[in-house]
């Protein structure tokens, strides 16, 4: 019996055609990404388990991929943000700060299988990194990519959903459940997934009175543009201290944001945004196309000032975004939003008419494929009509059918396969056309 | 006590400077595989254990990364070629034949840790698959790729060696050895690793007559252009089948590579090419820096008929050859054939004179961005001294500093930080200088 030849569940493979408009969108990514300074880097897939766990929970201890190699215990990253926290620790002397960086690479995590989960999974992060202190400003400047990015894309309209930690420690403080407030901001993370009869109920489940699971309700549902946010927000009269610094931070953060020309529309403040991870410590974002809330967000990130404290004793504070890619795309690729690229990066074929002919098509395509133009040449010896049905098949944009006509008068047929349109010309024009 | 942040022995990490050269590299070795009309795939890198050791020995079975996760007996990737043939078998329905594709990722082996071996490393690779048969022309275009790539990266003199596998197989059929072909191919493959003297001892050790050893080593040794070594083996009068059609293909390759305008100078026949691997059938590549022949082959390859035949009962013969870069880049590095390069992607460093002209400073970056030039923007409230002291760790090209005068007269000065240089103009002056 031949061994299985499908990806195993929750790997994505895809098709040369899938793979094309994937690399597409990687590529605008990574492009953006360079254009606003953040310098590419690559750690390795594989670390001490003791290093990756070092912050780690239950969740994350379940779903990592672990196991010994001669007397290591090992595992795969499930994040590209530990690790850049352990290389900061490693070469701190060695970099310059604020160190921006950005980092696309797969990550693992062995969730159980359910659709449109993946076990392994492009990130595409983007991260700033002070030595003892990071300007707020940066905490704005990450969103502006992120709008970038999405414009270019051009997915649909767009929102990046800004919030502030402290704002809801601080008020959680305020409220006395001080306690409580990793579970609460759990429980507030998933408001927009469950009902608010759940909500309220696995509030209550806690402990918590009737009165101040409505001020939490009212609270988190407090909307409008940030400013008029931020004058509700002022107006509750809170005195707690990290909610007032919160408050501030949201206002800085929103009013950068205005000032980089994001679009008013393409961002908000969204009090409910908590994010489960929690090494945030301050502002924190999600991103949601406007269409397709159903989708969750598409891109998070936010403030953690203390990640690398499990590593060294100085002060690395941070602030980053993810794009969780393989996801994003998958999902996209069901609505119908990207389509199909072409099977082949060629812009031409060029076809020998017949073994005769091989060395000159050589010489042709080596022309071509010197000036920038990316050229397959077919080295089977079909007849004609078979070529054609492999440019065909292929969707391959032009090609040139190198015979000994061609030759005798230096003058060949690019012709384009999709409208059928013939240009007989030296190959330097043709290159001109292709170019 | 805090974890251990080295990267794990054998797992390569690098600094900005220097990734961003490796990133360079890597550029152009898919620069070159798109413009040969080599499409990029991408496959998992965990696979099933039972599907990866299909066909693999006990060397693969010892060095690789196995695990369970659940029920699941899995596995690490040991390279791109296994991977690739299970794509076929798999999706070999919706691929169009020949299927050229490139791959360009990281694999994985748990070798003995060794000076220059990694554990985990990037494979470069291309591959042309046929459907049923595939016409030996394509083994000619592969180096044809190699040698434009090493061309570019201008690492200096280099030289692709080609032989046969049929050769060697049926000169040892001839030779009455058909027993031992695997394991005096190995041998053959160390050639040039141990001495004269200890090849001979372990082929005698092998229980083979002097005369025959003898007749080995000479066969080997045989040497010349491409075309005296081929009239040299003919000569031999061999009847064996199989070593007269191995001539052939030699023939018809060398005499393409030279239809490819591939230099006299970098190719040539070498019969003691016999790659360990033993999955090649016919056609097998090395390739050397002439300068650096300790570093062993730099690229290596060949035709391999019988690959997918572990996972389907169709016939897919396939040609590929693959660059190991992350060893390549290592060695380079130690050898100062490759230079760190800068520290940022960006060709711009915007510094805010003060708080009061970050919003003016922020609209010239986006300016820039919106042009294309990859800008940094400073802000942290730096003293301009400060200011310009980041920029020079950070070895910035060039710096534009916004201040109340530059604002108020619409002219901006862009200064060289390495010429020291300035050029005081409107923002589109600047935005035509920098493009």
């Amino acid at each position: 019996m031949k061994p299985n030849t499908h990806a195993l569940t929750g790997f994505m493979e895809l098709l040369p055609q899938q793979q094309q408009e994937f690399d597409r969108i990687l590529a605008i990514i990574s492009d953006e990404y360079q254009r606003y300074g953040f310098t590419p880097l690559d750690t390795p897939i594989i670390e001490r388990t003791e290093t990756l766990l070092a912050k780690a929970g239950g969740e994350t201890e379940k779903q990592i991929y672990r196991f010994t190699k001669g007397d290591n215990d090992l595992s795969l990253r499930f994040d590209l943000t530990v690790p850049l926290a352990r290389y900061i620790a490693e070469h701190r002397s060695e970099l310059v700060f604020p160190f921006r960086r950005s980092h696309i690479g797969k990550v693992f995590r062995g969730e159980r299988a359910q659709h449109g989960r993946f076990r392994e999974f492009f990130q595409c992060d983007i991260d700033v990194i002070g030595e003892n202190n990071l300007s707020i400003n940066y905490d704005a400047e990450l969103p502006r990519v992120i709008f970038a990015i999405f414009k270019r894309l051009d997915f649909g309209d767009f929102l990046i959903k800004v919030n502030n930690r402290k704002i809801l420690t601080g008020m959680m403080e305020q409220f006395g459940l001080a306690g409580q407030t990793q579970v609460i901001m759990r429980l507030i993370d998933k408001a927009e997934k469950i009902s608010r009869e759940d909500l309220i109920s696995e509030l209550k489940d806690l402990g918590i009175e009737q009165e101040k699971v409505d001020s939490l309700l009212n609270f988190i549902a407090i909307s409008g543009m940030p400013a008029d946010v931020i004058k509700s927000l002022r107006n509750l009269n809170f005195t707690n201290e990290t909610f007032l610094v919160g408050v501030s931070e949201l206002e800085t953060v929103t009013n950068m944001m205005a000032a980089m020309d994001i679009n008013d529309s393409n961002y908000g403040v969204d009090l409910a945004i908590a994010r489960g991870l929690d090494y945030y410590t301050g502002t924190v974002y999600e991103t949601y196309l406007k269409e397709y809330p159903s989708l969750g967000s598409i891109c998070s990130g936010g403030r953690y000032d203390n990640l690398t404290s499990y590593y060294t004793n100085e002060q690395y504070p941070g602030v980053g975004v993810s794009i969780g890619l393989t996801r994003l795309f998958d999902q996209l690729t069901e609505l119908g939003l990207v389509s199909a690229g072409r099977k082949t990066t060629a812009d031409v074929l060029v076809i020998p008419y017949s073994g005769n002919e091989l060395g000159n098509a050589l010489k042709i395509a080596d022309q071509l494929r010197g000036a920038g133009v990316n050229t397959d040449i077919l080295l089977e010896n079909y007849p004609l009509k078979k070529s054609f049905r492999y440019a065909d098949k292929l969707g391959v944009k032009h090609v040139i059918v190198v015979g000994s006509e061609e030759i005798k008068t230096g003058n060949y047929t690019l012709q384009d396969m999709t409208s059928g349109v013939k240009q007989n010309a030296p190959i330097d024009e043709i290159i001109r056309t292709l170019s």
